[in-house]
């Protein structure tokens, strides 16, 4: 039976990754509908290719230079065109839509995505925010719909494949791996010399710029600690984090009994989106690249993170243990904070302080909806901004 | 509900880390029957301790003295003795026993297992001869029974609990991984001066005589290949061997989709013993020392096995692949030497020759029943004795 399937996000690093997949898949799937931002020349492409019947942009302004661009390229399918937050919550909750890939950033994906759940569609979820900032909500309208969230991160998608091999019950804690990002040597002095060139270098992943900054933060682990407690229904204490900078073990579950199941395999997105996409099978691999070679490996290491020059990683673990609205507004001034310096106005090392500051003027009380996350959310952005204007006045002045 | 436990081999090392973990998992099992060898001053303990009902001891002549220790110690409890292969076909058949712990060496544990499956009891396979030898005789038997056969090794349960994570048609292949003995990095050359002392110090286990043996010599890796064909249904091609000189990694299975699921653990046999008898439970660890410590763990490696230097890997592959009575002769063979070598009788260097000498006159009918596939053992082993003698002559002259 062929699929219907929504990709918010398309012409971002997974939602591609996610083209070529279901190219691998054959009849399996047929993409009804495609959400992306303003990338309009590859979107265009991608419509021509895969001919959805739904595309929502990313602003309605966007929606008049993508059918001129299909006109120049003479494309003649019947289309809709729709817009911004609405039009992404269009496209993921067209009827015939049977499955959401979820890897559009922002409030704009966590909209969208919320409403697939609410509308009963499975989720493939590579946006980490959606778990992060609105957690509590999209797991209970998720219970509450019987919809499965199949992870599509390579940490997740580990612990999943993991978990298969005993219960929730039986899971003595997860050990979410990661390669350390390009600081992993360098010492705390240094960190403030660091520049967005030499932080957007990630030693493995080929990734956006924000995700890509928080591994060499390692808030990126703090965001998975959070977002496996969600996915995973475990405590903050069951959930360690080892630096592993190979990357070829994608995390692990040590069970109660002794034993450790890890997933091992080459650092490609398309592994977890097909092992979403296709859950509970595992479809051939298209493609040779995709086969590990241990032979030819470097020896498998696995070392303590860091928290004193990492201090991002333990801020993620104590939004988590603190609760309530604490992980949305670490969320949304950690994107600030990044955003501000990839721009150059704030150092490598204030990262860590916008977000404390932030984090500290939060109050734990729990969002009743998504109402109330969103509005957590702009509150943490506005002060955030305020936090990095300070810092960054004081080191001009 | 509290199962009946029989243990084939409780004096043994399997024998005895069963009675271990027994004792950890409370009420879940009541030890109905022992079945040793000559080992009565240990076997008149775990009587003691455990209560059987049944109890056989490897030759009629040990009947009389086992009850003189247990006179001795005054115990009281009714107790019946039995002895030799009827003997422990009869502890293992009893009928309040559910579940059978297969850990005794050669034909007696072998007739005693095939029988406990006719019986339709559980079985946790330690003993790797009843595969070897008897690979489609007890499978067959166990299919029509609806008996599963949980292993008892650390490779082929570590493969079990991967295989948890995916179905058997979506194997690419399993990886057996295997220390590498102590002769890893020994050159051939030097092989024929190898002594008993040295090839019985195992680097990581330990374990009996032969199976140390057929460590050093990777007989073991050629023995477990068959072993794993039978229990997962896979050929030979399917089934690779790697070196893994940390033995943290017990063995993985490679996906289809790209993905290698590995079980990690400590090297110790009451992970796998626990987890056949628990299973599909994962009951918890009984001491801190099953607790793996990755950080502590040494850089994990992989490297292919050297089959120049140790051919009996690839003999093991042979026997697989040619099918019928092989496997059985070369088994029955490869015991033969390895005793001739404990006894100064035979070079290591020679222990492969005599197994190639026997396996190139076995005929590769199939074994009808277990009859034949006794009959076949019986005449490998008069074969092997006479390659024994010849080589012992060779090297006298």
């Amino acid at each position: 039976m062929t699929k219907g399937l929504c990709i918010l996000g398309s012409t971002g690093s997974v939602g591609t990754n996610t083209l070529r997949v279901v190219k691998g898949l054959g009849e399996r799937f047929r993409v009804l509908s495609l959400a992306a931002g303003k990338n309009l020349d590859l979107l265009a492409q991608q419509i021509a290719e895969f001919h959805p019947t739904v595309v929502s942009v990313g602003s309605p302004d966007c929606v008049e230079p993508l059918r001129m661009r299909l006109c120049a390229a003479n494309y003649k399918r019947p289309l809709k065109i729709v817009a911004d937050t609405e039009g992404h919550v269009e496209a993921a909750t067209l009827p015939e839509v049977d499955f959401v890939v979820s890897a559009s950033h922002g409030v704009t994906g966590l909209v969208a995505t919320y409403e697939a759940i609410r509308a009963g569609k499975q989720i493939g979820l590579a946006n980490k925010e959606t778990m992060v900032a609105a957690g509590e909500v999209v797991t209970r309208a998720a219970r509450e719909r019987g919809v499965d969230i199949l992870p599509i991160d390579s940490e997740h998608s580990a612990i999943h494949q993991c978990l298969r091999s005993g219960s929730r019950e039986e899971i003595r804690r997860l050990i979410l791996t990661g390669s350390g990002g390009p600081f992993l040597k360098t010492p705390k002095k240094d960190f403030d010399r660091i520049t967005p060139e030499q932080a957007l270098k990630h030693p493995i992943w080929k990734m956006g710029g924000r995700i890509t900054i928080d591994s060499a933060t390692l808030m990126n682990k703090g965001l998975e600690i959070i977002e496996a407690h969600w996915l995973f229904g475990l405590p903050s204490a069951q959930i360690d984090v080892l630096i592993h900078p190979e990357s070829i073990v994608h995390s692990m579950i040590e069970f109660r009994d002794g034993s450790v199941m890890a997933q091992l395999s080459v650092a490609d997105m398309r592994l977890p989106i097909q092992y979403a996409l296709t859950y509970p099978e595992r479809a051939p691999a298209n493609g040779d690249s995709l086969g590990l070679d241990l032979l030819g490996a470097r020896r498998l290491r696995f070392i303590k993170p860091d928290t004193r020059r990492f201090p991002c990683l333990d801020l993620g673990r104590e939004a988590l243990e603190k609760g309530g609205a604490v992980a949305c507004a670490m969320n949304a001034s950690d994107e600030v904070a990044v955003e501000a310096f990839l721009a150059g106005r704030l150092s490598f090392g204030d990262i860590p302080r916008v977000i404390e500051a932030v984090m500290k003027v939060t109050p734990n009380t729990n969002s009743a909806g998504l109402d109330e996350v969103l509005e957590c959310d702009a509150e943490a952005r506005r002060v955030a901004r305020e936090q990095v204007a300070d810092l960054t006045k004081r080191s001009t002045n």
